[in-house]
C-alpha cells in the first residue's frame, strides 16, 4: 500500500492561504481548511459548511464558517508562543491523505528552553458531525504551562460578518459557540467535548464570540502533555438522510471509526499505478478532495466550485459538478451521484424563476448555484483593477450553457447506473424544462432556415456575448435529444409522469417542438481547414500567442476578458471550448478533425480556468496520443499539489481547492488512459497508458455491479467482484 | 440689416484652439481654421480639404489638410513679432460672418516703439479656389521692417504626415507648394500671387516643405505698408460641376465678388427674429456655418460632422448630414442637398462591401464615411484613460441606424423639392438595398410572432449593444415602407428603374419581402406610464441622475459609455433616442405620449452629444411647449459660440464645429418655432414662438418656389416670392 503524505517541513509564511487549501480535510458535512491551530480568521482559518448561505447588506451572498473548534495555543511561563508570529525551531505539516489526518508539530526555543506541541485531527468519515482532535505538549525543561483551548466564534469571512447573534454555552461537560445568520436566521453550533489527559487546572473563560479553556500545570522536562477533544458541528439546515448523533465518543474510538471509513472508500477507489508514483500520487490526492467534499449521507446537496475550502465563488455550486465531478461518484458510490442531482431536481424552482427573470421559459440553472437554487451570481463579478469599479459581467446573464450540463450529469449517471427511476423522481420534468429554455432561446433570420443562439458566453468566459457558439449549440442540441429520449422511456417506464407532460404541454406538441429545435439548431461545421470555429467570427480576431497576450498585461490581476481584457480581441481563449465539445461529442468527428482542432484551440489556451487542461487530456486520448494528453492530466491531478494557481480575477480573489479538476483528473485517467467505455455490452476497456504506466489497477460501479479492472501492457481485464 | 460679428479682443492664449473653430471660415472646398497668419501647425493651423483621406501606418484615415498659403508674419528691425510668444498690446481677432471675412489686428511694443499689423481674409465664396487675404504693417517710428509671407507646408496633422512627397514652385510669378499623398498620391496644391503695394526688395527662400517672400523695406512712421495675396487650392481629387478657373484675379475684385455671394446667401436664408436679438445672433452665426460647409457647385460630396474644422473625427460623413443638416439645404438650396444625397448614391459600392463584410445583405452605410464610402471608423474608437488603451467600440459594427437616416434624408428632400428624378438616378436601388440590409437583421425567436433587432448601438451610445432600440427599429420600418412607396412610384413613373429591381430581386418577392418586415418588426408601445422603454431592459438599470452619474468619474475624460462607462449601468443616456424617434413620428402619438416621455427622458440625458438639444428641443414643439423648446434650441444654436463644449471622448480630442447642431437649430426654429409643416396643399405655418420673439421672418425653398414666412404674434403669413 502506497504512502499517502502531503507535508511542508519548514514553516513558510507565504504558503498561509496555499496551505489552507492543500491539506484540507473534509467530510461533505464541512472543510477544514488546513490551517493550524492556533491560526485565527488573519490566517483564513475556516470549518467552512456546505449549504448553508447569507448575506450581509449589499455584498455577495456566500457560505457560512462555523465557529472553530480547533482554536489552541500554548504558554510557556506565561508567554504564547504561536505561528505565524513566534519563530520556530522546527515545524513540519503534514496531511496524511490515506487515512484523512492533519498532522503538525512544532517546536519553539523559549528562555528556558525548548517547547514542542504536536496536533492529530480529522473531520470525521464515519459521524459526520464530528471533528476529532488530539493535542499535545512536550518540553526539555521544567516549566510553568498553559494550553488554551476552546471554540472560536470570531470566524473569516469574505463578505461578513454572517453571525448577527452569537450564543456561548456552557453545560454538562459540553462546551459550544452558537451563530445566527442575518439573512435566514439559520444556527450554526461548535460543541466540544474537552478530554484533558493529565493533572491541571482548568479555567473557562467566556468571551462574547468563544469560551475557552485555559489548562494551567507544570510541566516536567520530557514528559507528554495531552488533551483530546471530540467536536461536533449541528446547524438548523442539516440534511442528512438519517439521525446523525452527537453522543459521547472517545477520540480513540472516534478516530478508529474514522479510519476505517476512509479505508473503505480507498478500497473502492484507490487508483495504482506501476510506474509512474508521482501520477499516482497526485490521482489518488485528488481522489481524497474528491472524498472530503462528498455529501455523503445527505438527500439533495451539492459540491461548490471549491469544494469545501472557503468562501471563495461564494461557497456556490456550478457546472463544474455535472462536468467534471459527478463521474467518479458515479462509478464508486452512486448514492453521492445522486446527491448532486437530487439538488438540481429539488432546486428546479430558481432556475424556473431565473428564466422567468430574462424573458425566457423553461429552467436557467444559476450559475452560481446556492441554497434553493438562488443564484448567487452578481451581474458585477470581476472588479476592474484600474478603477476599482465592479466590472458588468455576463457570467449570470449569458452563460446558457449550465442547464444543459445539469442534463448531461444526469445521462452520464443514468447510463452508468442503469438508474431510470430517478426519472419518476422529478429528473424528467427537469430536462423538459431545460429543453423550454433552450427552446426559447433559438432564434431564426428571417430568411435563413436554421436556428441560432446568440449573445452568449461559451466555457471560454474570454470572449463574452458571442453568437453560435459551438459549445452552447451542441450542448442545446443534446438537450432536446435528450428531452426526446426520455420522454420516450417515460411513455414506457413512468406513465404516470408522461401523462403529467401530456397535461401540462402536450406530449405531441413538447415532441413536435423538441424535433425541430434539434433538426433546424445551427451546428457549425468544421472549415476547409478542419477546424470548427469557436462562435461566429472568432477567426477574425487577432490570431496571436498566449504568451503575447500576457505580455500586454499592465497589472498581473487584471481581468483577460470582459469588453477590453488583453484576450478579448484576440483568438487567445480561456479554456476547452471547441476542445470541450469534441471530447464529449468525439464520435461524431473522425480522429483527423479532432487532432485538427486539438493542435489549433491547445495552443491558443490560456488554460486559465481549472477545468480546461483535463478536457484537452481527454481530447488527446480521443486521438490516441497519450503523450500529448499526460502533461495535461498531471496539470489537472496536480491542480492543489502545486502552488501557483490562477489566484485573482481582476481584484477578486480565487483561491481554493480545484475539484473540477481533480474530477477531471479522474475521467481522464480512467475514460481516458483506461479507455474504460460504454458499449450496449456494458463497460469495454480500451487501454492507452502512457509510455511510462506499467500497469493500473482500480475498481468500478457500472450498474449496480463492482469491477475490477487490470490493465498491463500486454492486455486489460474487467472482471465483476 | 443685423450686424454679424463674432470677435475675441484680447488675446487669451487657451482660446487658440476653440478660436479655430469659432473664427472658421470656408467655402465648401476647404475650411480654414480661424488661427492667426504667424500660426504653425503648432497652433492647430488648417486649411482642411472636403473629400480628401490618407492613411499613414496603421493609424486612423483622416481628411487631408492643405499646405498653408495664409502664412505670415512681421519682423521689426530684425525681430519677429508674432502670437502667441510675443506679447502683444492689443489684439483683435473677428469675424464678420455677414460678408465671410476673417479680421485681426494686433500691436506690440517693439525697443523702438509700436507696430501694429492688420489682415483680412475670406474664403472666397465666389470663385472656389481662391483665398483672398490683404495683410498691413503700421509702426509710430522709423525702421527696418520685413514682412515674411508665403505657403507653409508643414501642416497640422493628427495622424500625419500624410504629405509623402512635396513640390516647391515658383514660376510666372506665382508660388506654390504640392503635397502629395502616401496613400492615393492625391495631390493638394497651394499657389499664391502676391501683391507687394509698396516699395521692396523681396526675396523668395524656398525649403523642402515651404515657399516664402520676405518683403524687406524702411518703415515710415505713421504710414501703412500692405501686401494682398490672392491663392488659390488645386487638387487631383477635385469634383467641381464646372471648371473653376485659377486664372488671374485682383484683391479688390475677388473680395466683391465674394461679398456678392455672401450677399445673395443671406437674402436667401437669413432668419430675422424680432425681440431676441441674442437668439437670432446665434441662429445666423449657425447659417453661417451650414454655408461655409456646403459642398456648392460640386457634383457629389457630403459634409464631415466636424465640418471643415479639421481632422477631428476623421473628417468623415455621418448620419448628422442627413439627419439635422440636409433640411436647411432642401429649403434654401437644394441643389446642395442633391449633391449630398448624390455622395450617398455613388457610395453604396463601399455600404454593398460593408454588409457583405458582417455577412449582411444590401447597404449598410459607413459610421464615419470617407471617399467611395469608405468606412472610416475603426473597431476601436476610443482610448481608454487608465489604461492607455484602445476600447473595442461598437459604432462601426452595431449603429445599424445610419443607412435608415439616409433614406429619411432622401425622403425629406423628395418631399420638399419635388424632384422624384432622384430615383431615376441610382437612389431608388440605394433605397431597395438600404431595406435589404434592414431585413438581413430581423430575428424571430422560434416561438415569437414577430421580428426583433439585436445587438445595437442606438443614437445613445452610451448604451452598447442593445435589443429592440425603438430608434432603431422604428427607422427600419421606415425603410421597408420608404422602399414599398418608392417602387410603387418607380413602376408608374420610371419603369425601367422598376424593370431593373424585377429582373434582380422579382417586384412581387420584394414587396412581399418588405410587407411581411414592416407588418411583423417588433416596435415597442407606451407602457402603462406612457412611457416607451428605450430597449430591452433599459427600465431594469439603475435609475439615477446625471449629476450622480457624472460625480462617479475617476478621470474627468474618461467614456461614459461602452461596456463599463458610468453610465452603462443606468438610465442616464447620451443624447435624444426614443425622443429622436417620437420628435420625427409624433404624428402617431398622441400628445400626451409625447410629453410624458420628454419629461421622462429628458432629465436622463447627459447631451453629450451635440445632436441631442435640437431632438428634445423639436419634440418639446411638438407638445406646445415653447419655453421648454427655447434653452434647447439655443444650445443648439450656440454650440460653436460658447467655450466648453465637450473636447474629449476617453483621450480622443472630438473639439471642432458642430453643423448638425446648426442644422438641428435651422430644423427647430423653422419646422419648432415657426411650424412649417408639410401637408397635402403645400406648407402651411403652425407658429409656435417663445415669448420674448415678437416676430419672425424668413425665406423658404419649397418644391422649387420660393416663399417668404412671416411670422408676427397676430398672426402669419406665406408668400410666394
Amino acid at each position: 500500500m502506497y504512502d499517502f503524505i502531503a507535508a511542508e517541513n519548514k514553516f513558510e509564511k507565504e504558503n498561509i492561504a496555499w496551505n489552507g487549501n492543500r491539506f484540507l480535510t473534509g467530510n461533505g458535512y464541512f472543510g477544514i481548511r488546513g490551517t493550524l491551530e492556533e491560526y485565527t480568521k488573519e490566517q483564513m482559518c475556516a470549518v467552512n459548511m456546505a449549504g448553508i448561505y447569507d448575506r450581509v447588506g449589499d455584498a455577495w451572498r456566500e457560505s457560512v464558517n462555523a465557529p472553530n473548534p480547533l482554536y489552541t495555543y500554548i504558554k510557556i511561563n506565561g508567554v504564547k508562543y504561536a505561528l505565524p508570529e513566534a519563530e520556530p525551531l522546527s515545524h513540519s505539516q503534514t496531511l496524511d491523505f490515506r487515512r484523512g489526518l492533519h498532522l503538525r508539530t512544532t517546536s519553539w526555543q523559549t528562555p528556558g528552553g525548548s517547547v514542542t506541541v504536536s496536533c492529530e485531527r480529522f473531520a470525521s468519515m464515519s459521524r459526520r458531525r464530528f471533528i476529532g482532535m488530539r493535542y499535545s505538549v512536550k518540553t526539555d525543561f521544567d516549566c510553568a504551562a498553559e494550553i488554551v483551548t476552546g471554540i472560536d466564534g470570531d470566524v473569516w469571512d469574505i463578505n461578513g460578518p454572517h453571525f448577527v447573534k452569537m450564543r456561548i454555552g456552557d453545560e454538562n461537560g459540553i462546551k459550544s459557540v452558537t451563530g445566527i445568520t442575518g439573512e435566514k436566521a439559520v444556527s450554526v453550533t461548535a460543541a466540544e467535548r474537552l478530554y484533558v489527559l493529565f493533572d491541571a487546572e482548568t479555567e473557562t473563560e467566556k468571551t462574547d464570540k468563544a469560551v475557552l479553556s485555559h489548562i494551567r500545570f507544570k510541566a516536567a522536562a520530557g514528559t507528554e502533555y495531552a488533551i483530546e477533544k471530540t467536536s461536533y458541528i449541528v446547524t438548523s439546515a442539516d440534511d442528512f438522510t438519517e439521525e446523525c448523533t452527537t453522543s459521547e465518543v472517545t477520540y480513540r474510538e472516534l478516530k478508529d471509526e474514522h479510519i476505517s471509513a476512509w479505508d473503505k472508500i480507498w478500497s473502492l477507489s484507490e487508483i495504482e499505478i506501476d510506474g509512474d508514483d508521482e501520477a499516482m500520487y497526485a490521482l489518488n490526492y485528488s481522489i481524497y478532495h474528491l472524498n472530503c467534499i462528498a455529501p455523503r449521507g445527505m438527500r439533495s446537496r451539492s459540491i461548490p466550485a471549491r469544494g469545501l475550502s472557503g468562501q471563495v465563488y461564494k461557497g456556490a455550486v456550478f457546472w463544474d459538478t455535472e462536468m467534471f465531478m459527478i463521474d467518479y461518484y458515479i462509478h464508486t458510490e452512486p448514492e453521492i451521484a445522486k446527491t448532486l442531482l437530487q439538488y438540481r431536481i429539488d432546486t428546479i424552482g430558481g432556475a424556473l424563476k431565473k428564466a422567468e427573470e430574462y424573458g425566457l421559459q423553461g429552467a436557467y440553472y444559476a450559475w452560481e448555484s446556492q441554497e434553493g437554487g438562488y443564484e448567487g451570481c452578481s451581474d458585477y463579478n470581476v472588479t476592474d483593477v484600474f478603477t476599482n469599479r465592479p466590472m458588468r459581467t455576463h457570467f449570470r446573464d449569458k452563460q446558457y450553457h449550465v442547464s444543459a450540463a445539469i442534463v448531461y450529469g444526469l445521462m452520464k449517471y443514468i447510463r452508468g447506473t442503469g438508474d431510470y427511476d430517478i426519472l419518476n423522481g422529478g429528473a424528467l420534468g427537469m430536462v423538459v424544462e431545460c429543453a423550454r429554455f433552450y427552446r426559447s432561446l433559438l432564434l431564426k433570420y428571417a430568411d435563413k432556415p436554421y436556428y441560432e443562439i446568440h449573445d452568449v458566453v461559451g466555457p471560454d468566459e474570454y470572449h463574452e456575448r458571442v453568437n453560435n457558439n459551438i459549445y452552447t449549440n451542441r450542448m442545446a442540441k443534446l438537450v432536446f435529444d435528450t428531452a426526446l429520449e426520455l420522454i420516450d422511456i417515460a411513455g414506457r417506464r413512468y406513465p404516470d409522469r408522461a401523462a403529467e407532460l401530456d397535461k401540462k404541454y402536450g406530449i405531441e406538441a413538447l415532441r413536435a417542438m423538441l424535433s425541430d429545435s434539434s433538426e433546424k439548431l445551427f451546428i457549425r461545421e468544421p472549415d476547409e481547414n478542419g477546424i470548427i470555429e469557436q462562435f461566429d467570427g472568432y477567426f477574425k480576431l487577432e490570431d496571436v500567442s498566449v504568451d503575447e497576450v500576457r505580455s500586454r498585461l499592465i497589472d498581473p490581476r487584471e481581468y483577460w476578458g470582459g469588453a477590453y481584457g488583453v484576450a478579448a480581441g484576440t483568438q487567445v481563449i480561456k479554456q476547452a471550448d471547441t476542445a470541450a465539445m469534441l471530447s464529449m461529442f468525439a464520435d461524431e468527428y473522425g480522429a483527423d478533425i479532432l487532432k485538427r482542432n486539438f493542435d489549433y484551440y491547445e495552443p491558443r489556451t490560456e488554460h486559465g480556468s481549472s477545468l480546461s487542461a483535463c478536457m484537452y487530456s481527454l481530447l488527446a486520448c480521443r486521438i490516441g496520443e497519450a503523450e500529448k494528453a499526460y502533461p495535461l492530466f498531471m496539470k489537472s491531478a496536480k491542480a492543489d499539489l502545486v502552488k501557483g494557481g490562477k489566484e485573482w480575477a481582476g481584484l477578486i480573489y480565487i483561491g481554493g481547492t480545484h475539484p473540477a479538476s481533480e474530477g477531471g483528473a479522474w475521467i481522464v485517467a480512467v475514460n481516458g488512459f483506461a479507455g474504460i467505455t460504454e458499449t450496449e455490452n456494458g463497460i469495454e476497456c480500451r487501454p492507452l497508458l502512457p509510455e511510462k504506466w506499467n500497469a493500473m489497477r482500480f475498481k468500478l460501479v457500472y450498474k449496480g455491479r463492482l469491477y475490477g479492472v487490470s490493465i498491463t501492457k500486454a492486455g486489460a481485464e474487467i472482471k465483476e467482484i
